[in-house]
């Protein structure tokens, strides 16, 4: 049974799935080089159309406007190998002083990007990013009214490298009853900020970020896509609203187009610049009590994995980072990359 | 040149090192499968007796009682592709309020373990193992008469998923300015439970693990090596000394032997039950000012990298385990993976 385990001496939580351990792989001993990762056929794939038996009950969908109602563009399922489950409580239990462990209270979706088994979200149309934004953001705000949920946690996952076990593109949400420690501390350092300025830390940077402008990629009216100063991998991209919005919660309809768009351009620079770089993307944002402070900001964070995390990085928390942020924007924002999409604007 | 930035949203110091993009890599395009990993040939390998020209100047060695001292058992060599550099200062410089970098002071030294290109720690002559123990435990008593570093970090990445980029076994060592927030917060939850217990953390879950002993796998008068309660990752092994030392600076002459046991006893556990997973090894010690305390107590890390690192885990900096760590000492213990030594001694 999934459950959480208390770790004492780095105060994180840890989730343990053992039944994770059967999930289908796409991987195997034969078949490990990148260009054959596709080997999944769409006839035996889970995601694809046709094959709506072989995941558990859908939650929720968007269709087509074809009369008919059968054909889904993107479709929410619970995850059939979960974290964590709906149906676990999150009693705390106790074994002597040291080990304490609570039930795997939670939820683990999967939002099928498309029906298209080899899609890419950089060249959909902007109406197709759009539902998958809007979907994404209903999830949220229908998870969140479970109280026994802390933080929503959405991300997806690029290419075997970024730890894609079906290629059939796809986007995971899970719901953790407990505020992840990392976290905790990114709202404390933003809060002595807000303490010790008056300013939001979010903002402040944001607002240096603008000015001198050797980071930032592609601006528009609601959104700018930059690469931090203290970026932990080469190519690290944050998106990042211009609204005060601690919590994805917050994020209004009339913000989807402008972040389907910012976030189209940023996919597309990348997969031109770097050849389909396997990434993960994340969806950073306040926990349950935190979401209408000032101080913090939700963003994503797109994380091509270009390096191995090695010894180094494991054994102290630091990252070692070859590429200058400055150099990967220069880089991306060079002529050679040019956008594929004719609706696109670039800033 | 190589500096650290500080990240203000999470107060980690990030590394730059552009220099290191122009390592050697054993992986090409052609290459990605596990099992040609070795094809790096002895004839091209800097690490290989013939070939020291190929490295910077020898630091230190230990050399072959053979009268004629020119056969070396170990030996220590600085990066050629360092991440930060004895050369560079530690001067902090501010663009702006929010920009803040340091100089890249500090060193990167590597601990070639032995002459032969192909060897496995696990299975060397016991004496060599304590060679390679004595010297790590030299150079980092030799490293921290600089002053100016804080923290050294000693790791060891196996095989090319741990992000070897040379198979001929070395180890790492790196010396930083600063101290990693990690070992900051790990020295926070562990005073904490001294200034509310009146106990070292480290004693308490280490008497614990013995009480119970499901979770561990070997012990003898000097070591224990078990899997903690709250394992971030599948088989992850740590090997902690019974006598309280914060810091391995501390370590002393009578410990070697008992380490390089427990140590060969353990990496030839995983060779046999995980068919040699690749594994990252680190060494957690206390910083520069926290070597003496009581509450902190250092320890051997031992990562598999049966998994990838997704989004999830990115995202909200929290681990999905999908093996109980009493399930995987359960395995580890079991009769079948006999130890290959005659004179390891498992209590």
């Amino acid at each position: 049974m999934p459950h959480l385990r208390f770790d004492q001496t780095t105060a994180d939580w840890v989730v343990f799935a053992p039944l994770r351990n059967l999930r289908p792989h796409t991987r195997s001993a034969e078949v490990s080089n990148r260009g054959a990762a596709g080997v999944d056929a769409p006839s035996n794939c889970p995601f694809c159309p046709g094959n709506e038996g072989m995941t558990p009950h859908e939650i929720d969908a968007v269709r087509a406007q074809d009369g008919t109602g059968t054909n889904w563009l993107v479709r929410v399922v619970p995850n059939k190998f979960p974290a964590l489950q709906i149906e676990e409580d999150n009693r705390q239990t106790q074994k002597g002083d040291l080990f304490r462990q609570m039930g795997g209270c939670g939820a683990h979706e999967v939002l099928i990007e498309s029906p298209q088994h080899d899609a890419f979200l950089g060249s959909e149309p902007i109406d197709h990013v759009c539902h998958v934004i809007r979907m994404l953001h209903s999830r949220y705000c229908d998870l969140m009214r479970d109280t026994r949920f802390q933080t929503i946690v959405i991300f997806k996952n690029h290419g075997e490298g970024a730890g894609t076990s079906l290629q059939h593109p796809h986007w995971q949400i899970i719901a953790t009853p407990v505020v992840p420690r990392m976290f905790r501390h990114q709202y404390i350092e933003a809060t002595d900020y807000f303490d010790r300025t008056g300013h939001s830390l979010y903002e402040a940077l944001l607002d240096e970020e603008l000015k001198r402008n050797e980071r930032v990629i592609v601006t528009n009216d609601e959104f700018v896509a930059l690469m931090p100063f203290a970026s932990h991998l080469p190519f690290e991209t944050w998106v990042i609203p211009r609204r005060q919005q601690a919590s994805f919660r917050s994020f209004q309809e009339s913000q989807i187009e402008p972040l389907a768009h910012i976030l189209q351009e940023i996919l597309i620079k990348l997969y031109v610049g770097l050849e389909d770089p396997d990434f993960n993307l994340t969806v950073d944002t306040a926990s349950r009590g935190d979401e209408d402070e000032p101080f913090f900001r939700w963003h994503i964070r797109i994380l091509p994995r270009l390096t191995t995390t090695a010894g180094f990085e494991l054994g102290s928390g630091m990252s070692i980072n070859t590429v200058l942020p400055e150099e990967a924007a220069k880089f991306l924002k060079g002529g050679n990359h040019t956008l594929q999409q004719s609706d696109s604007h670039e800033n």
